[in-house]
């Protein structure tokens, strides 16, 4: 009831600050911005990678020091190596770094807790943690310090993790400004696998079956295939890690997966003209549940579709009239040909703005119309 | 062997024209872009819809008249109107206009033939046809003249179909500036099936799928489950059209990709490690085999990405810069986040032309870099 322990209460996180120095093993965009922030927030930070190129990549971006630290000062290690390696990674951090916390920024958990668990390793000094920030770009050149900045960052105790430990894990995604999300183990792999794991393995399939598919036959491809197989050609190599290290929480999915597409075979075969029907509004509910694209609630977006000449210099002019329009855009897209001299561009925005700024573009002597709505 | 004969031989398009006037039933986008090509190259169109308003749209933008047309008279009827209703149409337009070639635009053709085998409507006179243009945007506002240039027109001859209506359905692509496929009704209908309608319910599956997840999992949720759900918001209404008219092509290639999952499920929960191997190595051979946005041959491209603060008239000065940087930009993606003040846009490129630009990009003061290739 005191002033101090209601500040507490209030903001307990500004007791526990990262423990420094720390050292960052993989200098990729992940490992990077990581050590962005921290060394933008004053903190110590020591960079390691087995390439030795990314590691004086990061460093050049203001990632941390490339010079040795004394073991025994180290306070945290961030383990951000590619899912296959982290568990000896980990092992190897605690023994080496004695008094040192170490988390990691794998994607999987529940393996890695598995493989530590048969290592000497005093696992009391390790939280696991997964920032859902990164994925896509693979290097350091674009790391930074707000990387993180508002997105999911999870981290995941285990069952002898030490308070303290924890609380020091939660110090960095605060320091990251990210926003965090305690899961117990098992719950962030069923996470994981249902949103990533599970959708990428349905776009491999469905990629695959396009190898029994005639050349002719594709010729008639459009966007929708493009979309549902995109991401089924990243990094083979990446997603066997994946795959392996979350096969306990993946089958599961992948098998309710196909008890529901024996249904809807059953279901249109015995009711080909209104089969499909549930299964269709049901598909509409489920991507209404995605939130924004950086956890945000769903926010509805209007596209406006502004017609242009296919030269460079129409999308800058196309540009700065959304500008003066006061447009803050939220996502595009070209619909671009190499051979019309003319394409459209999808400009998303909220969708009370759209009406505006179509009216705005055509003032300034665009075609432009309002075209549809969703949630992103 | 005369110049003549030759030159016959050479084009034997230009012996055939569209045989006018033409009646548009359907003034949606791809009702009102035939008539808008119609009308430009001299052809007398009449537009009729069953909303007066889509019709009044289409004839202000030059798809042609809304007066009555002598029935006798109309040489071509072309049936744009959804799915479920083109039987009726192309039935009722084959007595109504007695001597016309009757098309239509849908996007399955077995089923309307077989409806129209049960009516006694003069079946010589039709061909169905499918032109690959136009599915995102629904209504007559953005419809144009080169909507299929250099698209995919798919023309579907049946066994009664007249050579010379087959003929004029062909002037009709050629006046479009399409690029005729030709193809049996069966052949377009499993083509189909397998490019645009089977990864339609694969999207709807993991879609459906979601309304299982909590929504804290669903806060985890990246891009990727973002692409693979993307198109199964879109129209069920249509899709249920769809789905009723090609089951008999889609069933058998839902089943296979039932057997595909059960193998894959097989072959993880038997071998965690490296189970997923061979279906991850055949998905990337699948994606390799779409060919380009327009029926191109797959192209390699790659993707410069550049650092922008988060506001507008940044983005006309980067594309002003890429203008005078001389990229022909394929296709635009951006990380935007509405609370970081920055973010990254993504330009794709020819692969070889990606350096370059990027190089360009970086003196003019952006940081950019070349960050992955793939094709599209």
């Amino acid at each position: 009831m005191t002033p101090t322990s209601e500040a507490i209460s209030d903001s307990p996180v500004s007791e526990v600050d990262v423990p420094g120095p720390v050292v960052i093993i993989g200098a990729g965009l992940v490992g990077a911005s990581v050590g962005c922030a921290l060394t933008e927030a004053g903190v110590e930070v020591h960079l390691e990678d087995r390439n030795p190129s990314h590691a004086t990549v990061a460093a050049g971006v203001g990632a941390g020091r490339l010079d040795p630290v004394d073991a025994d000062m180290v306070g945290l290690v961030v383990a951000a190596v590619p899912p296959g390696a982290l568990a000896e990674v980990i092992a190897a951090a605690l023994t080496r770094f004695p008094h040192a916390t170490v988390t990691d920024v794998g994607s999987v958990k529940g393996d890695v807790l598995d493989q530590l668990w048969r290592t000497g390793a005093d696992r009391r000094r390790y939280v696991g943690s997964h920032p859902m920030a990164g994925s896509q770009h693979s290097g350091p050149v674009t790391a930074r310090a707000d990387l993180f900045l508002d997105r999911i960052w999870v981290v995941t105790p285990h069952r002898e993790s030490a308070p303290d430990r924890v609380e020091a894990v939660a110090a960095l995604v605060r320091l990251c400004r990210a926003r965090e999300i305690r899961m117990d183990v098992d719950d962030h792999d069923t996470a994981v696998a249902r949103v990533s794991h599970l959708p990428h393995l349905v776009s491999v399939l469905m990629a695959g079956h396009l190898t029994t598919v005639p050349e002719q036959q594709l010729r008639l491809a459009g966007q929708g295939l493009r979309d549902v197989t995109r991401i089924a050609g990243s990094d083979p190599g990446l997603w066997r890690d994946i795959v392996a290290g979350n096969a306990g929480a993946l089958v599961p999915e992948l098998k309710a997966v196909h008890s529901e597409l024996g249904e809807l075979i059953d279901a249109v075969e015995s009711n080909p003209q209104h089969g499909a029907d549930p299964f269709l509004a049901r598909a509409v509910d489920g991507t209404r549940r995605i939130p924004g694209k950086h956890g945000q609630a769903p926010r509805a977006y209007a596209t406006v579709v502004v017609e242009m000449p296919d030269q460079p210099g129409v999308l800058a002019k196309l540009f700065a009239d959304a500008g003066a329009a006061g447009a803050n855009v939220e996502d595009l897209a070209i619909e671009h040909d190499q051979v019309r001299q003319v394409g459209y561009l999808s400009i998303a925005v909220v969708a009370e703005a759209a009406r505006d700024l179509a009216a705005a573009m055509r003032r300034s002597g665009w075609t432009a119309t309002v075209l549809s709505s969703g949630t992103a």
